[in-house]
C-alpha cells in the first residue's frame, strides 16, 4: 500500500481529524493512529506478505474431520491481535480500542494487500463482533465479546445453504426452542469462510436459521450465536457442540481462508442462542452486511492497489525494448515504463486502484458520519447516502480492481501469467470479490430496485448535489472546468435517466440493473477523483516539497485519465437504459 | 462446441464448398469434412476433456534434469495422431491430408474447447511442420517432415529470451558455421511450450539465433532447425543433442502445457542446420506467426464457446430464486436462466465466443484464399486482409474471450470459484492468451504502426468496403435497417479517423495503438454478427426446422445485443483517438 496515498484520503480527502474529537474515539488523534498505520505496514510487510504465496500453495486440507493448514497463518494473526488489530473497533467495555471505522478500513486496506487470506480471518471476527456487540444480550457479550476482540476465539457468518445461494428467502436451517432457553439448530451451510480452521479453539458461528412454524421467506428469519465448542459458566471450554465440517470447498484463490461446508445437527442439534428478537434476523445481518461489503469492496481495492504498485516497481526496472521512434536496433533498451502503452496500463491501474480506496474510505467514513455525526441530521443523511452507496462500494471495486490486476499481469508480460512473480496470485485472489458477500447482480438489484427508491429518491437526489457541489467547487481551478463540466452533465443525465425509470420500474428496467450499477459506479467515482483533484490543486498552490508534488501531480493525471477514459463509458450505458432495452429480458430461451 | 454452429459458419457464413474444387484439397467434400469433425468431437468429448482438469492438477514436473508429465495427455495425442489429426495441413507427399486450413482451424477449436493444453503440443507441431514444408529444404523435410505429421516427433518454435521479452531484435543466441555445413547453436531461450515433454522421442526445434557477424536488429536474425535429439542418415536415432532443459515454469493456468527454459549449447554448441537463406529467420517466423496468432486467437474462442455451453447448462438446471415481480416467497423456485441478469451474461458470452470463432475462422478462410484461390487477384486481397486482421484475430478473442469466462463464472455464482466447476480453469487457461504469440500492446502496434499503413492503406479500406457492401445487403431485411446504418456510420467514422492518424503517425498516435484495436476489434465483430444475421434472415424465410428456426432467432438475438450494447462502445474510443488524445504519453515518470 502507498501509506502518501492512505494519509492523502484519510486526512486531506476525509477529514478523519475530526472524528477526533468525537464520542469513543477521544483517544484517537494522528498520533495514534499513525502509531497504528506504522504497526500496520510493519506487519503487513513482514509478517503478512512472505506467506501470501505459502499459503496459496499449501491451502488448508479436511483430513480425519479435521482441517490442517500453514501454522505462519495462525502465527501472523495471533500476532495481529496482540497489537491489538482484532480488537480496533470494539467498545473499550470488552477490550475495545474504539477506533474510528475509517482508521480501521485504511489498516485493512493496508492488510489485505499484504495477505488477503490471512486477513478474512480478522474481518469475519471483526464482524462478527460487531453485530455482537450491537444486537446481543449482555450475557452474550459478556461470555464472547472479550474473547473475539482478543483473537482467542474467531467468529464466522453463516447465511448460504446449497440449495438457496444468494436467495436467503429458501433457507431451510431450522431452530428448535428449547425448556432452557436455547434452540436446537439443524440443516446445512455452505460458502462459511472460516467456518473451520487450526487456529483459534473455538469458533463463534452467527447462524441464520427459522424457528419451527416461523412465516415463509425472509421475514422468518432469526438469528443464533452457535459456539463450535460450548463455554462454560465459569469461561472453560466445554462440549464440543453438534457442528461438523462436512468438507472444504477448494477454490481457484484467496486459498488460505477454508472455504468450509458446516453441518449443524447431524446428531442432537447444535445448540444455539438466539440474538435479539425473534424473525428479526435478516434486518440484523443486513445491517452488518452492509459494513462487510464495504469491506469485501476495500479488500478488492487493495488487492488493485497491491497489483498496481508491483507491476510500477517491475514497470521502472525491467528494461526491455526501445520506444517506437528509435530507429536504431543498436540503441540501449530502455525501461519498459517509457513505452506509451505501459503507461496506458500503470495509469488506468492508478485510476482503478486509488478510485476504488478513495470509495470504500468515504464509504467507511459514511459509517463513521452515522454513528457519531454532531447532529441528528449529519447521521441520518450520513446514513441515507452509506445504504445507497454500499452496493457501489462492494461491486465497482471487485470489477475494476479485477480490471486492474489483469493489467497488472499484462505489464509483467509472460512473467506475470508465471507464479514466480506476485500479480496472478492477486487476480486469482480478487476473482472472488464479484461473488461473495452478495454478487455484483445481488448488489444491482439492491441499488436499481431498492436504494435509489427508497425515501421516494431523496438518497440519489442527496448524492446529485454533492456531486454537484463539487462540480461547482472544481470550477475555481482553470485546469479542472473541463472535468466540472463533464461531470455536471453527466449527474445530470444519470437524474434524469433515474427519475425516469423510478417512475417505472419495470422488470425489464431491473433486468438492466447491472449496466446501472456500472454507470453510476463509474460517475461516483468520477466524482471521487475530481474532489482528489481539488484537494491536489489546492495543495499544489501552496508550493509543497518535491515529493509532494509529484504526489499531486499524479493525483491530477489519474483524474484526467479518469474523465477522458473511463467517464465516457457512462454514455453508451444511459443511452441504453433510457431506452429501457429490453434485448436479453426479450430473449427467448431456446434462443441461446 | 457447438457443432451446429460451426457448420453454419463453415458453409453457411464461409462457404467452405469452395475449398473443395481447389487444387490440394479434391478429397475434401463435406462428407469428408464432417466425418473429421465428428471423430474430432467425439475424441474431444471422451478422450480430451476428461484429463483437462487431471492435466491442470498434477502439472508437469522437472526432476532430474527431466520431465515427468501425466501419461494422459501422450496417449490423448497419440490417439490424435493415429486419427490423422497431426497430419490434417501437410502435404500427402510427406503424409498429409491437405484439408483446408478453415477446416483444421474448426477441428483445432473443438479440441481446444475440450483441452488446450494438450491441443497445444499438436498445433506447436503442425504449425512447425507448416514452415518447414514452406522453407525447408528437401533434405530437411525428408528426415523430418513425415515423422511430425504422423506425431512421432513434436514441434517448438523458440523465440523468446530472458533478457529480449517481446523485443526480437534483442536476441543474443548465436550460431557458429561449420566445415559441414551445420551450425553450433549457443543461447538460453524462455517460455518454450513443449521444449521438453514426456511424450515424444524427439523435438524438433525451429530457432532464432544470429550468426555470427549478422547485422544488428531483426535483419541479422535466422532460423535453424535444431533437433533434441539427432537423427541419423539410416533414420534411427543418434546422440541426444547439446540442448538442455534448464527449468520448467509454473503457470496461472494452461499447466498442461510445459513452458520451458532451454539452454542450447552448454557443452560444445547444440548442432543446427540453417532453413532458407541466413538473416531471413524473422520474415519466415513472421509468415508462419500470422497462422499461430490467429490458432491463438481461435483457442481463445474456444474456450470462449465452452465457458458459455456449461454456463449455459448449469443456467437451465440450477434452480433458485423467484421473479423479481414474484412476491410470495412460498412460490417455487425457479431456473436461474429466468433471471434478466443471467440472460444478460448468458448473451454477451454466446456475441463474444460466436463472435470470435466467426472471426478467426474467417482469417482461417482468408489464409485459404491467399493460398488457393482462383485468380492472383483474389489471393494477393486475401493475404492483405488477412495481413490487416491477423492482430484482430489475435487479440479480440483473448480479450473478449476471457471476459466471456469471467462471466460463465459469475452465472455459476460462488460454484464457479470452486474447482469443482470447469469455468475457473477454462479462465486460468484463457489469462494466457492476451500475452503469448506478441502481447495485446505488440498486437496493437502491429496494427497501427504497420498494417493499417501498408499499400498506403489499401488493405484497410478493402476492409472497409467489404464492411460496407454487408451494411448495404442487410438493408435487405427490415429488422437489420438499424444495425446496417449503425455499422456503416461506425466504419465511415473509423475511415475517417484512421485516415487522419496515418496522415500523421506521431508517437503520441503509437501510444494509443491498443485502443485502436480494440476499437477496430468491435467494428469487425459488429461485421461478422451483421453477416450472420443476414444468412439466419435468409434462412428463416426458407421456413426451417423448429430447432433451426431457434438457432437462427438466437444469431439474431446475439446480433442485436452486440450492436446496442458493444458497438456503442467505440464511439468514446473513436472521440479520444480523433482528439490524439496525450493522457498517458505525456505522464511523467513520477506521477505514477
Amino acid at each position: 500500500m502507498n501509506r502518501r496515498d492512505l494519509d492523502f484520503l484519510l486526512y486531506e480527502l476525509l477529514d478523519v481529524d475530526a472524528l477526533s474529537s468525537r464520542v469513543r474515539h477521544e483517544d484517537h488523534g494522528r498520533d495514534t493512529i499513525a502509531a497504528m498505520l506504522d504497526t500496520a505496514e510493519a506487519m503487513a510487510e513482514t509478517d503478512f506478505a512472505p506467506n501470501n504465496r505459502k499459503a496459496d500453495e499449501n491451502e488448508p486440507r479436511f483430513e480425519n474431520g479435521r482441517v490442517t493448514q500453514i501454522p505462519e497463518t495462525g502465527e501472523s494473526l495471533r500476532r495481529f491481535s496482540e497489537a491489538g488489530f482484532m480488537a480496533a473497533l470494539g467498545d473499550e467495555r470488552w477490550g475495545g480500542i474504539q477506533m474510528p471505522f475509517t482508521v480501521n478500513m485504511a489498516i485493512n486496506a493496508v492488510f489485505s494487500a499484504a495477505n488477503i487470506s490471512t486477513m478474512a480471518y480478522a474481518f469475519l471476527t471483526q464482524s462478527a463482533a460487531n453485530m455482537l456487540e450491537t444486537f446481543g444480550s449482555g450475557e452474550q457479550k459478556e461470555r464472547f465479546l472479550p474473547r473475539m476482540l482478543s483473537g482467542e476465539f474467531f467468529g464466522t457468518m453463516c447465511l448460504t445453504e446449497p440449495q438457496a445461494g444468494s436467495s436467503l428467502s429458501d433457507i431451510r436451517t431450522t431452530a428448535a426452542p428449547q425448556a432452557d432457553g436455547s434452540y436446537r439448530i439443524t440443516g446445512n451451510k455452505i460458502y462459511i469462510s472460516g467456518g473451520e480452521q487450526a487456529i483459534t479453539s473455538n469458533i463463534v458461528h452467527l447462524v441464520l436459521a427459522r424457528i419451527k412454524d416461523a412465516p415463509p421467506g425472509v421475514k422468518g428469519i432469526s438469528l443464533f450465536l452457535v459456539p463450535k465448542v460450548l463455554v462454560n459458566d465459569d469461561g472453560s471450554l466445554g462440549e464440543r457442540n453438534d457442528v461438523s465440517l462436512a468438507g472444504l470447498i477448494h477454490k481457484m484463490g484467496y486459498r488460505g481462508t477454508t472455504s468450509t461446508m458446516l453441518n449443524f445437527g447431524e446428531r442432537e442439534g447444535a445448540v444455539g442462542w438466539l440474538i435479539g428478537e425473534p424473525h428479526k434476523g435478516l434486518s440484523y445481518m443486513f445491517q452488518m452486511m452492509n459494513e462487510a461489503r464495504v469491506i469485501v469492496g476495500n479488500g478488492a481495492a487493495a488487492l488493485a492497489c497491491t497489483g498496481y504498485l508491483h507491476s510500477l516497481a517491475y514497470a521502472r526496472e525491467r528494461v526491455q525494448g526501445r520506444p517506437a521512434a528509435a530507429k536504431d536496433p543498436t540503441a540501449p533498451p530502455v525501461p519498459i515504463i517509457k513505452h506509451p502503452d505501459v503507461r496506458r496500463m500503470l495509469v488506468a491501474q492508478k485510476a482503478y486502484a486509488e478510485g476504488a480506496l478513495a470509495l470504500t474510505l468515504f464509504a467507511a467514513r459514511l459509517v463513521d458520519e452515522w454513528r457519531t455525526g454532531e447532529t441528528e441530521e449529519a447521521r441520518s443523511g450520513a446514513h441515507q447516502l452509506l445504504e445507497l452507496l454500499t452496493p457501489v462500494a462492494k461491486s465497482w471495486p471487485s470489477q475494476w480492481g479485477l480490471e486492474a490486476n489483469s493489467l497488472a499481469i499484462q505489464v509483467h508480460g509472460g512473467y506475470g501469467y508465471t507464479r514466480e512473480y506476485p500479480v496472478e496470485q492477486i487476480y486469482r485472489d480478487n476473482r472472488l470479490n464479484p461473488i461473495h458477500e452478495g454478487t455484483h447482480g445481488i448488489q444491482a438489484l439492491d441499488l436499481l430496485g431498492r436504494k435509489v427508491r427508497m425515501d421516494d429518491g431523496a438518497a440519489f437526489e442527496r448524492l446529485c448535489a454533492l456531486m454537484v457541489e463539487t462540480a461547482d467547487a472544481a470550477r475555481a481551478h482553470p485546469g479542472l472546468v473541463e472535468f466540472s463540466d463533464a461531470l455536471a452533465d453527466t449527474v445530470e443525465r444519470a437524474r434524469l435517466t433515474t427519475a425516469a425509470l423510478r417512475a417505472n420500474m419495470t422488470e425489464t428496467v431491473l433486468g438492466n440493473a447491472s449496466v446501472y450499477l456500472e454507470m453510476l459506479g463509474h460517475v461516483v467515482v468520477a466524482w471521487l477523483w475530481l474532489k482528489q483533484a481539488v484537494v491536489a490543486c489546492d495543495a499544489l498552490a501552496a508550493d509543497p516539497h518535491e515529493a509532494d508534488r509529484a504526489f499531486y501531480a499524479g493525483k491530477l493525471a489519474a483524474c484526467r485519465y479518469f474523465f477522458r477514459w473511463e467517464l465516457p463509458k457512462t454514455g453508451p450505458q444511459l443511452d441504453r437504459l433510457a431506452a429501457v432495452d429490453d434485448t436479453w429480458f426479450a430473449m427467448a430461451e431456446d434462443h441461446f
